[in-house]
């Protein structure tokens, strides 16, 4: 793979001038169209040999470009206390995303812990090749949610590197150019290059390939890794594709009229869950009170212990209307400090977080080591009202069951507990609860036309969750259906459920029954 | 101060939920209202006894308000690990304020670590009075910029408190309400509550008042928080200050004629530092590449031992248009690591960023431990740009001097290392470097008729520099004024001058002297 870029290729100062001068006009037009189109974000990874020029380029864009509009971040192998809080693999990166109609440079990327992890030997090639895995999973999610990738890999041979380094050591005025780290990681250089070869191999896909630049020359460099930029901001515009969701608060006129249309029938049935619950199950006030007293008590100390532990907490909670999302989060918040969780509710989409990737937004949120979240709705919209809604092309909820498994799974290894919870209610419940709002003025607020609209697709809605449930029930995160139509029993189950799988995850082991 | 709120007032059942149904109407209209209008945002600051009912009444007011408008965070004292990451006290606090139309509330609040911080004996007297100080400041400004302060203080009597800790201790079922912090906190019952009372007398203020409620009664407790905050929701508007800088992009036509009429002279005469400087210094090409890489690699070196020592850097660059800050910041860059900085250009704030208080948007760049933060222009607009064009009423960029002290003060006494370089280049440079800039057709984007614009009001933009470096340069944040008309000359200055104060901020004391 880096064979073509070891062949000493030149460019004269003359020819380097006139082709810059009009490259770095080319790529400021083609930035501010980029930034006037607002469709589509730029990502430019910045990789390879110690000494091949990578600064030197990023430097460059910076400078022919305006850099108001270019977020530049370097990232590294992980450090010992990065590897210590455990983060979730891809977190850092999600943070650094570019809106639509703006670029990123990543200088180093989410490839350099991997490789350098494999190639000094920190890592197994099983587990590198998990990471070249989770990789390509992000890249095709990022190209499907309309971002543009360019990964540059800037190449030097053995010989070039090597005496590179040295030529700069040997002068005091440029020794400091050598980083401990670069001289460390040039002595390994063939074990760096063949987990680099590896790497490049697996991971360049037709949505995102990769380019190897020979970093000997810089007017050769700067000339080729200029014209890939040009090239992938001019690309001829595909239309971005609807990965966002409009309002809920959209006028019905204004919804595409094939809602239903959308909703096809998966290819192999999916079991009615939901209609096989049993929805009579109740709990008298007495014993509510008493088993609330408990199971809060029990959640107190599980919740230390999670912060004792530095493990974090992620709740998310799903559901009809009118289900009683809202009012179980308080009950259990109730038995929590206040400084260890945070409730996210979730609406539609603000105009930052629709120029961004789907799951943009619920990155941002997920919690610190030892703290919790609960998501009162979460990244399971896309999948249920932006399905239903018709908010999102049908290729892109579809894609969404495995974008949505490889995030809790990514939350999973990095030690987060998963808990998800549908609240199931009957259509006849929810009735009562919307009558029971439109007669209580302080609830009021919380009934409008758009919940009867929702209503009247109840069984478009009931497909979607039925499907959710079977496709993204995990073992890493089972989807926990609770009975909703009593609110006693199903706070109470919803807190039961919650210390069980906590619990579990603290590795205790012993389930807790209920003492009541 | 507590004495009347240890009376044991009650409320009757019957009285209690008459009064909570109109209440919870009332206030879900009056945050509806709020949202509607988007011209202030509220903040709850709910402090108090362990035991006195904080947890209950924001609870309270999460389920009769709409939830999805509210942000709740819990603050306490600083734990271990935040004490020894030195982050600037205010910093946590500003990451929650609301935007206007929405409510943060604060469990534990600003108050809790330096009260808990004194009575527990942990900090002194002294220190106690000056983070009251930087409190007052805090709310001060909050105030001015249109946000709107809650502050409540549930109360307990030694006997009750000590009375319900112990009932609650007593029974298996409910003993986890009493939590080891708070068990502590009771035996220090009484300096915890003369610290208290310090600090609500020495921080109730016209603009910010204390409430203290007495917590003894459920009933009675909430009334009077709900009631308090009606209060607050309803009070009759007061216009939203002009706190928010429009864009520079407004039309001149619809910018306030009397732009000029607002420099009004500073009541005492400001020595014409920019008028004084020799312009005339300047640096051949030789000598400039020689002392390039001299004192690239000094920084270099010195940014490693920022890192080490977990010191972050902030580096702020003003100056006129064309003065050379984007190019000078790219040749201190070039010596870095691309892990260890970032470059954040501030231009016109953004919709999410003119609906917080002015600094709101510099705190979010901040640097972490070890890192650095290269500010392209800074929150020193307030008083150049928007002073000049008139973006924001005269008492705010007049108080905008002493709020900056503030901010810097606060950045040095948590450890940062904060540098502020003025380029200071004369009319006739500038007009040089338009023309310039006219013709090359990869630097065109950099000029606009807006720069000419500004050119015209040059004495003005003097004059506010001028008044910016005399009131603004302080012992721990003095501004650097580099004569930069000579690009090399001024590159090189403003990296000695770097490194130089990073060099004593790192204690070694000894001025390094360039050897070239």
């Amino acid at each position: 793979m880096f064979e073509s870029a070891e062949i000493g290729t030149k460019v004269s100062k003359a020819r380097f001038e006139r082709e810059a001068a009009a490259l770095r006009t080319q790529l400021l037009d083609a930035q501010y169209a980029l930034l006037r189109e607002a469709r589509h974000g730029v990502v430019v990874l910045v990789n390879g040999v110690h000494g091949a020029g990578k600064s030197e380029t990023v430097n460059v864009f910076n400078e022919w470009m305006d850099p108001r509009h270019i977020r530049t971040e370097g990232f590294g192998r992980l450090e010992a206390h990065e590897l210590a809080a455990r983060q979730p693999e891809m977190q850092r990166f999600w943070q650094v995303l570019p809106g639509q109609g703006r670029m990123s440079i990543l200088f180093g990327s989410w490839y350099s812990d991997p490789i350098a992890a494999f190639a000094t030997g920190r890592e197994s090639h099983e587990r590198f090749l998990h990471r070249l895995e989770r990789i390509r999973h992000l890249e095709r999610m990022l190209h499907a949610d309309g971002v543009r990738l360019l990964k540059l890999w800037f190449h030097l041979s053995r010989e070039e590197a090597q005496g590179r380094a040295k030529l700069l050591s040997a002068d005091p005025r440029t020794a400091w150019r050598v980083t401990p780290e670069a001289r460390a990681d040039l002595k390994l250089y063939k074990p760096f290059a063949q987990a680099s070869e590896e790497a490049l191999r697996k991971t360049s896909t037709a949505e995102a390939p990769w380019h190897v630049i020979e970093g000997t020359d810089p007017a050769y460099r700067t000339l080729a890794a200029a014209r890939l930029l040009l090239e992938v901001l001019t690309r001829a515009g595909t239309p971005a594709p609807a990965t966002v969701a409009a309002t809920p608060a959209t006028p019905a006129a204004a919804r595409p009229a094939d809602a239903t249309a959308r909703v096809l029938p998966p290819t192999v049935a999916v079991p009615d869950l939901l209609a096989s619950l049993d929805y009579t199950q109740t709990l008298g006030k007495k014993a509510y009170k008493h088993q609330l007293e408990e199971w809060q008590g029990r959640l107190n100390l599980l919740s230390r212990k999670l912060a004792e532990q530095g493990r974090p907490l992620v709740v998310v909670f799903e559901g009809m209307d009118a289900a009683g999302k809202g009012s179980t989060i308080r009950r259990i918040t109730q038995a929590l400090d206040a400084r260890f969780y945070r409730v996210v509710p979730v609406a539609a989409p603000n105009e930052n977080e629709r120029a961004q990737p789907y799951l943009w937004r619920f990155w941002r949120f997920m919690p610190h080591p030892g703290k919790a979240v609960f998501f009162d709705r979460s990244w399971y919209g896309r999948v249920l009202v932006e399905r239903v809604e018709g908010f999102c092309a049908e290729a892109d909820w579809q894609r969404a069951y495995a974008e949505i498994n490889e995030l809790e799974d990514q939350l999973a290894e990095a030690g987060v507990v998963v808990v998800k919870f549908w609240l199931a209610i009957t259509a006849d419940e929810q009735l009562r609860r919307f009558e029971a709002r439109r007669q209580t003025p302080h609830k009021l607020h919380k009934i409008t036309e758009e919940d009867w609209r929702n209503r009247d697709k109840w069984p478009l809605y009931e497909r979607a969750a039925n499907d959710m449930i079977d496709r993204t029930s995990t073992r890493v995160a089972p989807w926990q259906v609770v009975a909703s139509d009593d609110k006693h029993f199903a706070r109470i189950e919803v807190l039961r459920r919650l210390c069980n799988q906590v619990e579990d995850a603290l590795g205790s082991g012993a389930r807790s029954a209920p003492k009541a």
